[in-house]
């Protein structure tokens, strides 16, 4: 989409200002930022993947089961470690099928339980988009070193107060 | 979800530092962190906005048509606004009039444009969620004010590179 004229979070801000106040006006516009910066990111990083057939969500997945010692996750574990739903988990793993990147396994001790496991394929995959991603600094080079850092010490604390996990890590 | 034990980002980025050394994987935690907050951050903004029959996108939609000076807009001109797809447009438009708290107007000099115009109940409705999420600090209230001020100003930088708008504002 082309470039709006105007930052609508900073208009916004006014209005809010305007009408409740500074204090609502601050988190209001520090959390519309988040989600419009996801957004960007997001479709700059489908960008950068698409020649590899991948998007965020998918190449994600990949990488996960990538850093495990078998290359295989159930299902539900998939979902939980990306905080997605179980719907979303499956047509993940159903496009990565597809394409030849997963295969679902059975599990050895649950029978009930369904594992996604990376091919070979998957790997080759994984590791080119990684070479894509981490060439372009994820999208993110706008940001000096020491800002990067801060981004992530900043979502961290928001993280844990979410409840994204529970750990003191 | 419950939360998991450990910070996935940590241990992705332990992961990256390993194979791919520091340079990439202060990037990756960065975006990685972002894309996380994000989910978490929407979740709780639903969960406010679910007693007054919103979510946050069509919270935003009832938003932006509240600021303007007739209370409507053309529906290509709220996609555009809030960075969202014609058809998810379509989508939240849909809802917010079946509830009542839109309506549908042909636009006045161009026929083939739809405007959608905020309605009392919409102006109600705007104004009791804007209440819970103002009482709230929208969900962000774990960030002290100058934290909340930093990443307002780190994801400005983002969202000017990423091309979100275009003024220098």
């Amino acid at each position: 989409m082309p470039p709006l004229r105007i930052d609508p979070i900073a208009e916004a801000r006014r209005h809010w200002t305007a009408r409740w106040g500074e204090e609502p006006a601050r988190p209001m516009a520090a959390v519309t930022s988040i989600m419009r910066a996801q957004q960007v990111l997001m479709a700059r990083l489908n960008d950068l993947l698409r020649p590899h057939g991948l998007t965020f969500p998918r190449y994600e997945a990949l990488m996960l089961l990538s850093f495990t010692r078998t290359g295989a996750l159930p299902l539900g574990k998939i979902g939980e470690r990306l905080q997605v739903h179980r719907t979303s988990v499956t047509n993940i793993v159903d496009k990565l099928e597809t394409d030849g990147l997963v295969r679902r396994v059975p599990h050895e001790n649950d029978r009930r339980a369904t594992l996604a496991e990376i091919t070979d394929a998957g790997r080759d995959a994984a590791q080119r988009a990684t070479a894509a991603l981490n060439e372009a600094a994820f999208g993110i080079d706008a940001l000096e070193k020491d800002e990067q850092e801060a981004v992530t010490t900043l979502m961290r604390a928001l993280r844990v107060d979410a409840g994204d996990f529970a750990g003191r890590d």
